[in-house]
């Protein structure tokens, strides 16, 4: 007998050996508590950039929405429960958008691209949410006379730089109201090459109500995306590159945040 | 201005900074040649199984066919032209099956699961082909005391083992007739979990005109998959568990295939 | 003009290019802090064993002191001021003796053999100290359903499991009055194989002020070195087994501590 | 009973659990074959620099001679029979030197730093030969668009880039005759800071009976070592930057060697 996709269950491929323990889906009799996981050391740093640059990276449906300012965040993540107590690094790269679809309206971050240093949650988020993710080599961040340090790379080219300094203890100015995180899931067609299976704008809604602030600092933040040849990351120098010519008009600050516990996305839903 | 999507290029996540460079899309004046690029040392071993087990891991419309053997392959590949030069592992786990659709019929392989160690082709493969690839840390194939030993593991935890003894120069015994390899492309629905947005059956074709096999030995081959607990393998205990649950019944043989040359399946079609 | 030795400075091989930076000689310029550095997470078990066996691991001069218990500690150590910030982790592994040299006594803890993720403190801890330092993949201790989980391998394959379970906050018993750590310095000579240039026992006194401890809890420890073939570990299967040998009579406890600061060794020396 | 030394045997630290296996004492009963293993694949490149610049990194005792040529070498290698048929990467810079010691004399080249990507023979080479060898992550050679490139880096800090372009099927021009290959070995003393145990002159002689070249081609080569900060290269930033203030006054060619077989360096030996 083959087997039938169990109800309600999350799939994942290879589909055929049961549904995929995951984020979202934690295997019978082990308890979590999303106030607790994951831990989390998070660097960002901003910049004002050319608003005419980058409408170019947005999708049909979305506009800038005030500022043009591009936010990069290291998210150092350690004791995370569907790792079973493991960790991983993720960057994301984001900027202010609106999003206007044919029956929802939306405001909030575009969530351009996120850079993992584990395959696991690459294949989970893009799959089941619609992260943008690719794969890179991300150092743990680390404080080095007086400034916090965080670079990434790809088979040793390093293609990003982030550093943030003069750190103070004092809070970020508050985040304007927003809808969420909005992203484009997208999967391609097999066979009828350039033709595209899904492509829907999905969101994150802000709310995470689980995750407690520990700690948190401001500096002052500067970030540099290192131009690359095809030669060097021939998967995604036409990333990279699109983000080494923003121009850095104005830096927009840095900050540094320590905080415990947080949401799976299972919350996550798609816009029309 | 928001961006188009360039008809007839093909896209992947993020998709806002252009259509994607990868195995079945080269940047323009990059030249390639499939008659020389991949390398690949291939190591095969195969074993006799409980059919009915087997059975449980197929998807609906397929059936066993024959006698319910499963083959494990790694195929190291370097000097991989869309990698610029780089290489990377493979593991393969297949066995023979007939596909019966609504409209399309097909005998040949079923690719039940595959293992990468490098995050890059498991994005492609997964997006735009529908391969059931996972991550694994994969050993060079390595020559020791007469035999070819092949292990693959995940953060520490060695969840396979095969090896491939007493080789000696004798071409493997010919392939019965196939319609190529099949395997599920699968989606899973964002937000209304549990459901899918695309499941197709996609099959490789298996004409591949400009490999060409250099070097071909056979031997004594044994496969051991290791069990695993949720704690060491918590994204696919339930995938190595499943197949260390097949009993070999008896080794079937291995091999040892040295080849230049390949497709980039850009010949992958969905069956209907 | 050929380069001469600046005096008072420390060198390691290749000399040719100054004075080497490590951790007990920094750049001039680069402000240290060692009640700050490095944060280190200790997870300890021990286990009592037969004391016969141990004592064909010591070398002349040293006798068992007490009962024969076997410590292993994992020491995960980040913000590490010599590495700007790094980290790595080390395995410890000892038990206890007395040292009578020709002129000296010292009683303490043998250090038998140590293993670090990370080449650059083996090469300065071993030419500098003496620390018998060897090469493992170590995964950060993790936490996961209510224990600590360390483990250690090689080229993949898994040589050391250890957890220490039931965790509770509780001091673990007063270590008694020790001289402090001893071990042997051996360099080999070149060219008249079998011989030694140098064979001595050094000392690390117990002192070390900055060290902060900030938690400490105790547990349930377990200790498990796994049998290995040449083919598996061929440059330390004979280490390995040699501790997988040690039968464990009974397990004597583990501890997990989370402390600051640190010395650099700067006071070792060398016992006559 | 502690253990003795046994005579004529290769130790080292630790020394408690026997005889160590590595490169020159394999454990009885592994048969090894040194006209097939290891297999080698060399990428090199030469310049043309400042003699008086040169100089200042050559120990007491040593010379330029000839022009001040300085030679970058990566050696990719696998089917290493003392690794049990696994492989690694090592980085070789020198230039040609004569030593008067005071008995011997010799004219070769002098082998300034050696960097490979796995600690363990790091660790047997500094000991037992005098290789001044330090880590580095360092990419597999390989080709692309009609170039070797080779690469290495620390942390994801990139030191290192050459190239070899232009190959054709031609022989080098012959090496020079020469007493081989000279180092300096150098053990630092413990405790006494400043001061060494152990500072020698080791010779590896020219012979090589067992290796064969299989291909040989030449080309254009390009060497660039990239000026590093404490932050990224904190235990060698003093090597690199060394190599990086050499001036590049003319390129002085490349070569591709593909061979098998190679001697174990027993025949090192000290000169006086």
């Amino acid at each position: 007998m083959t087997y039938r996709f169990e109800p309600d269950r999350i799939y994942r491929m290879p589909t055929h050996f049961g549904p995929a323990p995951g984020p979202r889906q934690m295997p019978e009799g082990i308890a979590t508590d999303s106030k607790r996981s994951p831990r989390r050391l998070s660097v960002a740093a901003s910049f004002l950039t050319d608003g005419a640059l980058l409408e170019r990276h947005l999708p049909e449906g979305f506009a800038l929405a005030g500022e043009p300012v591009v936010t990069v965040e290291f998210h150092h993540m350690t004791d995370i429960d569907w790792l079973a107590g493991r960790g991983y690094t993720m960057i994301w790269v984001s900027w202010p958008v609106t999003f206007t679809g044919r029956q929802d309206r939306a405001s909030g971050r575009f969530l351009a691209v996120v850079w993992e240093n584990l395959a696991d949650p690459i294949i989970t988020g893009r799959c089941e949410i619609g992260h943008p993710k690719l794969y890179a080599e991300i150092s743990e961040p680390r404080s080095c006379e007086g400034a916090q340090i965080c670079n990434a790379g790809w088979m040793g080219f390093r293609f990003l730089d982030m550093t943030v300094s003069n750190l103070r203890n004092e809070q970020p100015a508050p985040k304007p109201p927003s809808d969420g995180t909005l992203m484009l899931k997208y999967v391609p067609r097999t066979g009828t090459w350039g033709e595209s299976e899904l492509q829907q704008v999905t969101l994150s809604p802000p709310a995470d109500p689980d995750m407690t602030i520990e700690r948190q600092q401001t500096g002052r933040g500067a970030v540099r995306f290192h131009k690359s040849t095809w030669s060097n990351l021939p998967t995604m120098y036409h990333v990279v590159n699109a983000l080494a010519e923003l121009p850095v008009i104005e830096p927009r600050g840095g900050s540094l945040t320590v905080s415990r516990g947080g949401k799976t996305y299972r919350d996550q839903r798609v816009l029309i």
